[in-house]
């Protein structure tokens, strides 16, 4: 397995940028400044990178390496741009199944999601580049590979990406445990992205609004609590059940 | 929460039994012996409490107070009689779905399998007394609570616990990549039992020559190996489509 990996200092930092390496996240000393400073932060911007502002002493915590107020993780998978993807994935002749996921944090959870992602044909996950769980190594081994395997699209704003989905003609559904659309009435076979919320709060609000179909999952009594990745995988399973023909 | 709890002693533990009290295990000083001992054997085979045979460290570690050679842990949950869970269901007017975990060990796992379980309309856990997960803390959070409103049976046998569920007109359903029947081609309003095994070994041959049905769910690709949770949720979905009559 890959491990995570730290770069140290300003300049390794850019060099890593320009080169498409893939960067969890940056820590910048409190009340740093200099050019190359000014530039570390255009390149996060240009890149979805989140930026943290720390005190010395975490980035010496980190690292008894000269750090020059400049400290990055780099990140075990890369991060591909969603238009690239989704150009990708319609060249390729198929039918965009993405899955978004809006507050997941348990790492377990991300793990297990790219993991029937990928078994039901999904060729894409996107997340946000802040409140989700990192794609670390226990999301690597819980994915059993998965995250190695799938597009991942980390971006600035879930709104703007379901933006670019719609005017790419993909639709958006959430679940709502009071929606009387069923997950199996979703026109799946369809070009779609499914989006799960965090476990405690669901889906945000505006993304929500923004969504096109609202479903329910069946349940049978006065509990219904799925995990997200069981819900996911219900979902996903329906997904490939209608794109294979074998659903009603 | 509730917290799991020591059994300190010879007497102590033999009232706790006899009370009905749920004991997960009982710890044995390595070459005691006692009249107490030989019905504290006794009481465990009777009620299906895995025993183990320790060093007096062993012992020592886990209390200052006089053991007596005899430790046991208090369950969290309360374990149920198969055949009495069976009567009960049937009386209700329910159709029986049970899910039977072989060899899983992970306690979140079993945790999320149980709140699926329930929120799917299951009405019973059959777990074998050795080799599967602790319903620890860990499982009871994972469960959202489901572990505590949910029917357990824990047996000495998972052989002898399907031949119950025969006996009572229950068929036994268990997974197999190859299987040409898929999941939802399964005669899941009937009463049915899921059986779920181990994530690397999968059910044990034995279990799985006693099975009725074979059942395979529909991959996408070259990538099918949905985490275990996941898998018992989708087929607990299709169950309660068709309990449901949703399902065609």
């Amino acid at each position: 397995m890959k491990q995570s990996s730290l770069i140290i200092g300003r300049q390794p930092l850019v060099e890593a940028i320009r080169s498409g390496r893939a960067i969890d996240k940056i820590l910048l000393q409190r009340n740093t400044a200099g050019e190359a400073i000014v530039e570390i932060r255009q390149l996060a911007r240009e890149n979805n990178i989140p930026v943290q502002v720390v005190p010395v002493e975490k980035l010496n915590s980190l690292t008894r390496a000269n750090h020059q107020g400049v400290l990055a993780f780099a990140g075990l998978v890369q991060y591909l741009d969603l238009q690239q993807v989704i150009d990708h994935v319609v060249a390729q002749g198929q039918t965009p199944l993405f899955v978004m996921l809006d507050g997941v944090t348990d790492v377990r959870n991300i793990g297990a999601i790219a993991r029937t992602a990928l078994c039901c044909g999904a060729q894409a996950l996107i997340i946000p580049d802040k409140g989700t769980g990192a794609l670390n190594e226990e999301a690597m081994k819980s994915s059993a590979g998965a995250l190695e395997r799938i597009n991942i699209c980390r971006v600035n704003s879930l709104l703007k990406a379901v933006d670019s989905l719609h005017l790419n003609g993909i639709q958006v559904f959430t679940s709502e445990m009071k929606a009387t659309k069923k997950v199996f009435d979703l026109p799946l076979s369809e070009p779609c992205c499914i989006v799960m919320g965090s476990e405690d709060k669901g889906v945000q609000p505006y993304i929500h609004k923004a969504a096109d179909l609202h479903f329910s999952i069946p349940m049978a009594g006065d509990f219904d609590s799925l995990n997200v990745s069981v819900a996911a995988g219900i979902i996903l399973y329906e997904a490939i059940k209608h794109r294979l023909g074998t659903s009603q």
